[in-house]
């Protein structure tokens, strides 16, 4: 019998009510990029954590609102949790099993948009809060929560809030948005993430479509011009062509390498799970494709669109084409430098008529996998997941944890409920109930520890 | 006055009546591509013949069904009217100022989808047969109409069709679904059509999209293979870059170029119509302007699409991607070649994964500017317009007159009711009531004349 019997038998016998909060949570929409129900959740956000007697308060922004919460603790330490409450857009919404605001329970699991980024991970935490207040009647530290509107989106406004906000925000430790287990069900410990840059390139050439055998040879066709343009930007053999682009990076260390090549083989679970035949480039082995997937930079198009769309054929030469472009960028990248060499790229190549609108992005950062604060949330995750954690230096997503790693100067680590089958941004998103149970001991465990510590 | 005078007294009174009639036709929406409201519209258009008198059928294809129509007159000589039930896509409905396909009167013009491609052109054919039935009581010469359903999905089973009903079609001179006024309002008269061969291109790297951030740098993007794939297709100078693309060309003749350069400057018309800046390349003069627009081939890309098009951004990888792409072909170019070629160069470049659907499509023909029924047709056309018709050898546009002009051996001619601010393939699409009257008055002029000739 641990220290953490009475807990546990709390969140295992609260089970129910934590999922129905979270049911609830996730049938309120937030879709940022279509400012969809993102006021009336930030106030649910606020009310949710009100209820565990935090005070909490809405921070207007240029964008959605900031979701600032505090409860003080035992002892004068803080821990510092962020999450978000936006969630990515729903469709293609025929790909969906059940109705993506309609959360359904099914084979252990719960369906719905955001429900595993990151509505999940936030009410696993409160469930953990929960059990604490339940046995203790108080905090052991104090805990403050940051949630913000616009993590899909880019977080747009978060680095300034936090820049602006360091008395506020002030902390000890930082708990990130999400963590998890690997396709082994081991729980990882991510010490960093990519930047990102993310742009939409676009061109118009005409007030209205044409009819293709009118303008077909005399008339400019912008989707011609945007796939010349983008067909420039990277190569077959995956070269990002802007110039300057790959000059800031700073390749792995050999401890990095080192963590990397700790871990179990992912190809075979990536290729079945995905249904994907051949990696981009043949990798020698598991710890090569690693490290290509964390430490190489990227330029996806994350979309296309331009005319006609539909089934069947319609003759016409569209007035517009667009194209969504993500950049992962890597130890010492950022985006304000990439948009730039993207606008050199583009002119010099003979297309300054593609506009490009920057959508959102931050810089890569990473935490020291030898700072204390990594060591207590590894060991107390070995209890809660019943295996041993496994440490990998950075992942491929992004994420603002460059405002808390630098700005704040924290540690930053990951603990959740997500899993390789999640689907996060994809249709049928969803979470393991029994992964929830555990994301919430080890939160328990994590803040019982750091207060006591 | 003339010998038509109280044929055209008839059309000027009853003009509201056969508008009325054409707008009950236009609500009955038939989009080819979208399968949508086909069969329902064949019966409509059998009715409508029917109403006239003629003995009226749907064949069945392995498409849409075609309807034909005849009626037998005075003299034992046979003109075939071709027109076409089937319209475009509405898409995108936004940019509508009134519904599609609720057609409205507005400032002299009727706004609908279809209304000026194809079915105001037939309903003021069926308008011109009911002023001389109520003069004459009966035609001068017999009738047959052929009314396919798939021209805006590249008439895929008309020619199989007209070759197996060559006996059915039989005539001595054929009217084309389409004609009518340049922008000064001269009547033209379109002597040829380009051929087409309308292609799908399409990848497929996933079973789902994923998360750019984890599948970013190491897995297939469906979006980049296209790029690439179709930037061999033609480079910035317009080259279309397949194998032996340009090799069947037969240049125009002098006698083709004299006829361009004696019709009138279009460029500033172009340019201010549909807000283009440049044509794609400088042309030395108006006439080699009307060249290229006719007597090029083209290979244009009429819409592209893949993963996220929302507002906003979404950071997604896509598992798929596709484009449609339709070759405008002059003679003697065929799209069996043209889809030949594809493939022999896609393959060439490496893209063997990239599948090619062909949608349609046919080669191209033309019409003896020196046929005796040409001349009918132009003479009649000046009494009816007021001005003096122009010969224009080939315009930019397709169909599936090939049949016509060479299976069934036949002079092909065009008139009709368009003007170039129609819309044709585009939101707004309407026609000129004023025109649609004069092609009444043209078709009563050309029924008559051919059959006293």
């Amino acid at each position: 019998m641990t220290v953490f019997s009475n807990i546990d038998t709390f969140l295992e016998a609260n089970l129910q009510t934590s999922l129905t909060e979270l049911k609830i949570y996730c049938q309120q929409s937030s879709v940022a990029a279509q400012n969809l129900g993102m006021e009336e959740t930030a106030h649910m956000t606020a009310a949710m954590l009100e209820e565990r007697g935090f005070e909490a308060n809405l921070y207007a922004t240029d964008g959605f609102p900031v979701v600032f919460a505090e409860r003080k603790g035992k002892k004068d330490k803080t821990l510092l949790i962020y999450n978000h409450y936006d969630v990515q857009p729903a469709e293609p919404f025929d790909l969906w099993t059940s109705p993506p605001f309609e959360p359904e329970e099914r084979d252990g699991k719960v369906y719905g948009r955001g429900i595993s980024d990151d509505k999940g991970h936030f009410t696993s935490r409160l469930f953990a809060i929960d059990a604490i207040l339940n046995e203790f009647g108080e905090l052991p530290c104090n805990i403050k929560f940051i949630l913000e509107g616009e993590e899909e989106i880019g977080s747009i406004h978060l680095p300034d809030f936090v820049r602006e906000h360091q008395q506020l925000l002030q902390a000890d430790a930082c708990i990130w948005e999400f963590g998890g287990v690997d396709h082994r069900d081991i729980p990882m410990q991510y010490l960093g993430l990519r930047g990102i840059c993310y742009a939409e390139l676009s061109i118009k050439t005409a007030n209205q479509d044409v009819h293709s055998g009118l303008g077909g040879s005399i008339f400019p066709n912008p989707a011609w011009r945007l796939i010349w343009a983008l067909s420039t930007l990277k190569d077959k053999n995956e070269h990002i062509k802007l110039p300057g682009f790959y000059d800031p990076i700073i390749p792995p260390s050999s401890r990095d390498i080192e963590m990397l090549a700790a871990l179990p083989p992912v190809s075979d679970e990536f290729k079945s799970r995905y249904g994907i035949k051949n990696f981009l480039k043949e990798y020698p082995n598991d710890t090569a494709l690693r490290i290509a997937s964390v430490f190489e930079p990227t330029c996806t198009i994350c979309g296309l669109t331009s005319g006609y769309q539909g089934p069947g054929s319609k003759t016409v030469l569209p007035a517009k084409a667009s194209a969504k472009v993500d950049f992962r960028l890597v130890p010492n990248q950022t985006p304000a430098e990439v948009l730039k060499q993207l606008r050199a790229h583009l002119d010099r190549e003979g297309f300054e008529d593609i506009e490009i609108k920057f959508l959102g992005g931050g810089p890569p950062a990473r935490t020291d996998p030898d700072d204390t604060f990594v060591k207590l949330v590894v060991e107390t995750a070995t209890d809660a997941f019943g295996s041993q954690v496994e440490l990998v230096p950075m992942v491929g997503g992004s994420g603002p944890n460059h405002a808390f790693v630098t700005t704040l100067n924290l540690p930053v680590v990951t603990t959740g409920i997500g899993y390789p089958g999640g689907n996060a941004h994809a249709p049928d998103e969803n979470i393991r109930i029994d992964l929830y149970l555990k994301g919430a001991k080890h939160m328990a465990r994590i803040i019982q520890t750091f207060g006591k510590s």
